[in-house]
């Protein structure tokens, strides 16, 4: 294991650029951010210059809240690219469940490496991250040593062997104390970079006692609850058939619910479950492309904002997108809404706000990140937006951002007043280290999983 | 004017990679493609190799056919960010129209510049391009600078004010003889490269003659003829109230059907329509992107492609994606059509045809173009697929093409056995210059059109 990442003893000056604060009235500001202690000290023109800090010069450059993702399955990064093109009832039997189960610490690690060293190289500094059943740990110690933030959790499932595989099922004590004491260890490590979630996979997967025992467990240690919601009609019917009730009302009935809570999907939502989500400003975490790969349709995500629900995005697992790139997840939340809404739906800013204040609503830290304010912790990115693809310059700042960057213009990432991209290069860890050690996992995977 | 780009004199040898030729088995091959004469001589394990050849290493990398896109609008690229979340006519009205009518021969150079960088970097080798009424010349001029295979068109528009706008609308004569004089001048210049179309801008906005004139100096010519077709339910009405028929219909009664043609979007057609243009076998052109973002629909590809009917597929306009990139139309293409079909439509390697088969037969080209095979022109694009984003490599190599690269992964682009884009640098014009050109010329003409 390696140590846990420093707050950045020295402070940090990002010089000259055009700053995109998302702060309460979406200012857009020429100048510097003052980083010292992990915090931001300073924003705009006047920005005080301590003596000697390390300077960032970002003149002519894009400075950016660091783009968040609510929604990820770091275990499965391995996966990509081999479970294409498939229904997700089939996507999982075949695919994803004989190699979850295949895992191992070293498989669940570099899943995790390669999965974070994408995320961060593409500008996401903070994600929510659900794990399979195993090895959690290993996630974890990958998240540590690479810099991002994370708040992750080991899956749950102890229900019927039709939505829970024999070989990931686990009794539901056993599933719960390896819960709570993987939060005794993680929730608040690295200085509070890395935070615990409990993550019942989905309510089919789960047992009513699993389920209220876990909203039990994050309640006392101020964790996030993180579990799928109404992704597929399939899944509606399962809930309503053993339950009797709507999944979104079964699921508060347990305690899941709330502000704590984070609803990965949330396609198939009535008018009234959307007042519901609102009401109980739960969080929904919308995965665009997720949504359209396996089918699941288009999750009504205008009509939640216009109700006042809190919405995040993310790009869930590499094999349901295949990418994990928040630009391209902004730009499909916005365009995917027009041909059913018209195309003044869901405008850029909109889409911007899913993937910085939404997200940090959904991770329980809408004080600490998601925008850029004094006081906050210093997660910002750099964007270069010289290319071609991204003139002119006269268009929206905004626009650019969500419309026509890309993850290969994210120059430099900053954790918490950590470099951890500086011009377009991981820091933290050896990128040709991570492509051969997850290639040699992803081998044995598929060995060991005897996919058919 | 510069001169026309040269046929590569000295053979080139790619050596090394892995070939997604393309051909009829649609085999990946390991080995070399050798180059000569701007054609490809040879490709495979045992590609010989003639006496001091250029080489460019290409092991560990992937050598695709050089991708087509088969609708475009250069002439737009400067309105990039500035018509954002509008619907199509509004669009058109308050923003398109006036920026169009505001061109000088600089700016739709400079636009064509930047758009024409965008694509090569991007690893697009040839479009088919609808330019505005007036300085199409100036188009073709940054086309055979920067060394992009086109073909591509002065727009017409002679209609009512309705639906074409007095400041770009022309008389019927003064139109057709304009595009007959740049046809005469373009169509085969640049050794080839540059070809030239017809492009009436889409029916309501074009008289009957004009229509059937254009058709008849098509066919004369050997041109395709580029239109729009069927984008949206108002402009059927428009259509249908103007001339008794359905649009597909009313243009193949003016002779704009076929293999020549090549008709952009076709969102709105019935299964009849479908029917009629697979029969025809008149070119669809696919663009997903601008589909969703002008709110216009999901045309019905799979369907097509099932009554055979030649689909290819575009960007279209960079006001309308934002972007020229044709990896996001590839993959956006598959995804939008599953939550409709199911997650097994339109798998990756019929997205991966429309961007290389489908848009070759678009240009009239399918003979020169579009796969990797001995005889045909060397336009060829190598791929750096080692970024974490594309990893593991155990997966299928077109879904990692289609599902997870990106622009920036594109290290090599060759059009005809030149070296246009070499590690990732345009070798053909200064993309700084570009970039302060295309910026200057892009604030002259927001000042010029008086947009509201």
């Amino acid at each position: 294991m390696s140590s846990p990442s420093p707050r950045t003893p020295k402070p940090l000056l990002l010089r000259g650029a055009r700053i995109v604060t998302m702060d309460a009235q979406r200012r857009i500001l020429e100048g510097d951010v003052l980083v010292q202690g992990g915090l931001i000290q300073a924003v705009g023109p006047s920005a005080r210059r301590p003596v000697g800090p390390s300077v960032l010069d970002c003149r002519g450059l894009v400075v950016l809240p660091g783009l968040i993702q609510a929604h990820i399955h770091l275990c499965q990064t391995l996966f990509r690219g081999l479970a294409d093109d498939l229904p997700l009832e089939a996507w999982l039997e075949r695919r994803i469940w004989p190699l979850e189960a295949a895992h191992t610490p070293e498989s669940v690690y570099w899943s995790a490496m390669l999965g974070a060293a994408e995320l961060l190289l593409g500008g996401t500094t903070a994600i929510l991250d659900m794990e399979t059943v195993r090895h959690t740990a290993s996630a974890f110690e990958a998240l540590e040593e690479i810099g991002l933030r994370a708040t992750a959790g080991k899956c749950l499932m102890d229900a019927a062997p039709a939505v829970s595989p024999a070989a990931l099922r686990e009794p539901t004590d056993r599933a719960l104390q390896e819960s709570a004491d993987l939060c005794e260890r993680w929730h608040g490590a690295a200085g509070g970079r890395l935070r615990y979630c409990f993550a019942p996979r989905f309510a089919p997967s789960c047992s009513g006692p699993l389920l209220r025992a876990v909203s039990d467990l994050a309640e006392r240690a101020g964790a996030v609850v993180h579990t799928h919601a109404a992704e597929t009609p399939l899944e509606l019917e399962m809930v309503k058939r053993a339950t009797g009730h709507d999944e979104i009302a079964y699921l508060d009935s347990v305690g899941i619910a709330g502000p704590r809570a984070a609803l990965a999907h949330c396609v198939w939502v009535s008018p009234e479950g959307v007042q519901r989500l609102a009401q109980q400003a739960t969080n929904i975490v919308h995965c665009p492309s997720s949504n359209l790969k396996l089918g699941s349709g288009i999750a009504p995500v205008p009509e939640m904002l216009a109700a006042g629900c809190r919405v995040a995005i993310g790009a869930d697992g590499a094999p349901c997108n295949n990418r994990l790139d928040a630009f391209a997840e902004m730009r499909l939340a916005a365009l995917i809404q027009k041909p059913r809404l018209g195309p003044d739906a869901l405008p850029a800013i909109e889409a911007l706000e899913l993937a910085t204040l939404g997200g940090a609503r959904a991770l329980g830290l809408e004080r600490e990140i998601g925008s850029i304010e004094v006081g906050k912790l210093a997660d910002v990115i750099v964007l270069d937006l010289d290319g071609p693809h991204a003139q002119p310059a006269e268009a929206d700042l905004v626009s650019r951002i969500v419309y026509s960057a890309q993850p290969a213009d994210v120059r430099h990432v900053i954790v918490e007043g950590r470099v951890v991209v500086r011009d377009g290069v991981l820091r933290t860890a050896q990128l040709e280290e991570i492509r051969r050690a997850a290639n040699a996992q992803a081998r044995a995977l598929i060995a060991s999983a005897r996919l058919r």
